[in-house]
């Protein structure tokens, strides 16, 4: 798969303007998103995988990636792409057992040492952040800035997917700090136009590649 | 495994009255319980990883069943013997599909018709419930008495769990109509002395065969 992380669009819907689920997902894949991450912490497990199923024919028929958080079986149930970690869910390693070799295994990171830890313990790509000051992630610590993002790239070799307080104007920025894409929530699934907020923010990194 | 459903024993620590969870099901399995079930809604997956870890390795010493609740994939991560779920979880046919055919797969109904359906997915055990009226499960629905337990009781031919309300004085009354066994949640962790709890219940659990 070319490049799935160059614009990495976390759904969760109490985030979204009172829009429904699939329709954000819907707006962000067709803004060019390359991968859909499906984020709920409140919503029971049938929910879940009745969402991610359709997400799941929804990021097929766009070519995205789809990484479901947190739940590990409901990834397996759904036959999501993945699954993404933070330091509170699964253990790495375990969840590296209990995938598999064919799925994807996404850790989310905010120190050299975590990222080390997660690269020994199987992750695939690793979300990095936060790079800057967030309202999203409730559970984000201080920004570690694009210095904290540059000392991960030096120390790990896998793909590096930024995150936190990520728009169009400082993308640039974190690509150019070694981010291989950048994760947003708010920045696309809180704008008015979803879409338009994704091709602008995808169109910012495929132009600091270059 | 003889009779593990005897006294199944529902760990939720905020039901406890203040007592760690492993002290819980320490005196659950001193007092006799044949299994034991991690039912926590607000903990991290780390969080139960780590307590499921203990808790195999204490149900494993006294030769108790452990069952993790809705959580398929930590029920594999710490190796228990089956996930128990509710209609709000995982599908129980895909929890089925997913555990494999060595695990135990235990499925709450209130209904023939939910039952019937549980049979036909895959479900070891029903948990059937509730029985009587409960504060203990804040999900739990108009009590379905000894009259709905007998109705699912004629209906299928697995192993039935009655859960809701059952204490030492109604236990007989439960097993006469059908149940193979009884789960508790205050009756027993809630307990001044929780051995001795359920002592109590266990004993009137097996009288009641006799
Ligand atoms: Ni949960």
């Amino acid at each position: 798969m070319m490049a799935p992380w160059d614009l990495y669009v976390i759904i969760t819907t109490n985030l979204g303007g009172g829009r429904p689920t699939l329709e954000l997902v819907r707006q962000a894949l067709a803004g060019g998103a390359t991968a859909i991450q499906l984020r709920e912490k409140d919503l029971p497990a049938r929910e879940l995988v009745e969402l991610g199923r359709e997400i799941r024919q929804l990021t097929h028929a766009a070519g995205a990636t789809f990484i479901v958080n947190d739940r590990l079986d409901v990834a397996l149930a759904v036959e999501a792409d993945g699954v993404h970690i933070g330091q509170e869910d699964l253990p790495a390693r375990v969840a590296r057992e209990l995938l598999g070799p064919g799925k994807i295994l996404g850790v989310s990171t905010g120190t050299v040492l975590e990222a080390r830890q997660a690269v020994a313990d199987g992750a695939d790509y690793l979300g990095v952040g936060s790079i800057y000051a967030t309202k999203s992630k409730e559970d984000a610590g201080e920004p570690i800035g694009l210095a904290g993002l540059k000392a991960i790239r030096a120390a790990v070799t896998i793909p590096l997917v930024a995150i936190g307080g990520i728009n169009s104007s400082n993308a640039a920025d974190v690509i150019a700090a070694g981010a291989d894409g950048v994760a947003v929530v708010s920045a696309v699934i809180g704008a008015p136009d979803i879409a338009a907020a994704a091709r602008e923010l995808l169109a910012a990194v495929r132009r600091a590649r270059h």
